[in-house]
């Protein structure tokens, strides 16, 4: 045991303090491919806010980094240990505290997970919409440090437009509670706002007070198979255009079906190349009205197949294999996940500047997409401990970020900046609004000791 | 002319700064009532994004405080001038830069008028949501600078919602640019969503990135008048808890039929005491559904009269005898304007406390809600010129907005925090996260020169 973790030891009740190396090395990192890590010097499992606010006010007065880890799902680095850093793990802070159907809010503790979250809602009519892939296994807290998505959020939002209120711990140790209950609010600095996304560097969340939405009525789903990425973005481009806002439009290429059909034998490749599917919730009449539009736009880009589908079931399995193929890639290596957001219209321009860079390196990259709102994870398998792969791999990606910040898109759509996107971070931004991080990190957090080298170097 | 009226005149172009006492004046304040303001030592007019930069630099130098304005409609102050400083009118910056249908946005300046902006989306088919009442002359910067809202708000959200990105000039004099074009983001902290509602005391606003909507289907108006408060109220908690949102969901009270009347002979106050206006626009047949529900709620709690109007114009009409209150009521005297926000479910309670506390005090307190999302505009009229009265009227509202707090509100639900409500605003959140507040704002704008004194004193 060192130091640090028999001094917490001390300040938290028992059982709440991992010492143990063997043990540490689980809460080192998340599922980011080749973003550096160290060992933690200790994890700590708090119980309530006091627990974190001890165990930060312990940090701060000593200069030791402490890491925020929810589910360790991310996949930009986010989480990682940093070399002597405590990590506090919230997956025993998982309550949810409060469902109110009348204020349309849930009040949960951060190790909440996404999908118990979801379920606890439906079961009182409620809906709370972002729906990550990760949902099963991802944190509330998680989602909120990296503003995460999902398929739905073409249509209902990220995190952020669904977080209330919190409360955090400053890198003082200081308890605060910022936003609101009420359904709106022009109170001052919207500080609920900048703490999402802020992944761990500017406080560590403690509750979260969600906004959540009616069920939603019946989905209809449209498939269409393409013979190309192109024509597959040009139907993208054509469904924006219309007017229908689906509530998911996925885009799903032969490499990744390929992976999965190997894994789950589903046939899905001898379909077609390129897979499409679409949702659309509109309540009544209006729903079925806006599949029907979708379809049409699948047809006119050149769908090789197309259909609407009557059966939940079927249109549920698609939706699986989509949510499959980053496991299937997984199966064959090491996952280099990109996840670049370009303006919509400009998905098609994306898909084939990616084909091309595939091409010119001899690499071959998976395409999977939000398409509706432009968040493309292109992903790049290299075999498992092969640095010199790993590092090609990533020195493509680099290429790739730079190409979605020249057509006016974003170095990440929703899994977050961690340290795979510092660089491209910025270079989107330039050094005066990286300045303007710093100076408002160092409000947070004078002793530097939250997440620290996250985002932004020091 | 004073040395900075001069000073300035040197930096820009000819005809862009005014110096003349008589002329400043009515640059010195915004509409709110009560709040102390001076004259400014100049006021300069932009034309662009390097002008507002040249004048801030200039200030940051010297320190001379700099206070934005857009058309000077705001309710809290939050645009007075302060001793010495320099106002920023925006209203020559009033270009549309770019609507652009298949992203959904536009880009603005900040000085164009909220009316004008929806005017030139609407002609594209598209929608721009936000609606306060000041519409017709407010500006989109001092939308942003107060997150205003409006009665759509409580289905479709507040300004923030819709600023995807911003171009501002920090108090260092630099351009930055906030945010994004993008459906979404995950891209380091949240400055655009920072900068709205902060009132220009972090940075001046020169461009704004708005996400738009598409046109929306027709709207369902219901119509119901109630006996009483208690009852109308009711009728709110009832609208929230059937599941329905509607796109608007309006309280008015005798005091402000009276006044409307007395202005329009309209004869609202034939037909009843309270009238609360509810609109629907779900898709097609959902729409109409939507308004039958909301009906069954007004005729459960009591309405005297209820009835869905199928007669646009006339339903265009009682919504345009809502947006005359306030004029109405300024025609009787000075008035002091309320904007407290609650839970929603607890609207009854707020305005059963609202009766008790007038009665209390001997006041009349004209009642104005966007019931449905919990936001109340309590108005009193005082006798212009009588500081007595109006002493005694924002004694009234101190109370008042102390109630809000009690039951779980905010100080402001979109007017914006200003000077009027410092106060309560460090009661609602509490000397740590005012702090944070004070933090913030040095970073930004480290000489203290931004609209200083609002939101919070120094």
């Amino acid at each position: 045991m060192t130091t640090t973790s028999s001094d917490l030891a001390q300040l938290l009740p028992a059982g709440r303090v991992i010492g143990d190396p063997a043990r540490l090395a689980s809460f080192a990192h998340d599922e980011a491919a080749g973003a550096s890590y160290a060992l933690p010097t200790a994890v700590v499992q708090p119980r309530d806010t006091a627990d974190v606010a001890a165990v930060v006010a312990y940090c701060a007065e000593r200069g030791v980094p402490v890491v925020a880890r929810g589910a360790g799902t991310g996949l930009s680095g986010g989480a990682n240990a940093t070399d002597g850093c405590v990590v506090v793990s919230f997956a025993a802070m998982n309550r949810i505290v409060h469902i109110d159907p009348d204020e349309r809010l849930a009040v949960v503790q951060p190790g909440v997970v996404n999908d118990d979250l979801r379920a606890a809602c439906a079961a009182k009519g409620l809906w709370y919409p972002p729906d990550p892939a990760s949902a099963p296994w991802s944190t509330i807290g998680g989602n909120v440090a990296t503003n995460a998505g999902g398929l739905c959020c073409v249509k209902y939002g990220v995190t952020r437009d669904y977080v209330l209120g919190l409360e955090a711990v400053t890198g003082r140790g200081e308890v605060v509670r910022l936003g609101r209950r009420t359904a709106k609010s022009s109170a001052g600095f919207e500080l609920a706002g900048l703490l999402v996304g802020s992944e761990g560097t500017l406080g560590l969340v403690t509750e979260v007070t969600l906004r959540l939405r009616g069920e939603r009525a019946q989905e209809h789903t449209v498939v269409g198979y393409f013979d190309d990425l192109p024509s597959a973005g040009r139907a993208v481009a054509q469904v924006v255009a219309c007017g229908v806002v689906p509530s998911a439009l996925e885009l799903v290429d032969r490499y990744c079906l390929q992976a999965v059909d190997a894994w789950k034998n589903m046939g899905l490749t001898d379909s077609g190349n390129v897979l499409l599917l679409a949702r659309c919730d509109a309540p009544g009449a209006a729903g079925a009205e806006e599949a029907g539009t979708v379809l049409a736009c699948f047809e006119a880009a050149g769908a090789t197949w197309a259909a609407r589908s009557g059966d939940p079931t079927e249109s549920e399995a698609l939706f699986a294999a989509r949510r499959l193929v980053y496991p299937a890639l997984d199966r064959l290596g090491m996952v280099l996940s990109e996840d670049i957001c370009v303006p919509r219209s400009l998905v098609p321009d994306m898909l084939a500047r990616l084909e091309r860079t595939a091409r010119r390196h001899g690499v071959r990259i998976a395409g999977l997409a939000h398409a509706g709102d432009g968040n493309l994870h292109p992903m790049l398998v290299v075999p498992r401990g092969d640095e010199r792969e790993l590092a090609k791999g990533r020195e493509v990606f680099e290429e790739v970020v730079d190409q979605a910040i020249a057509l006016g898109g974003t170095v990440t759509g929703e899994h977050g900046v961690g340290l795979l996107k510092r660089r491209g971070l910025a270079k989107e931004f330039g050094p005066a609004v990286m300045d303007l991080h710093r100076g408002i990190k160092d409000v947070w957090d004078p002793a530097g000791i939250l997440n620290p080298g996250k985002i932004f170097t020091a």
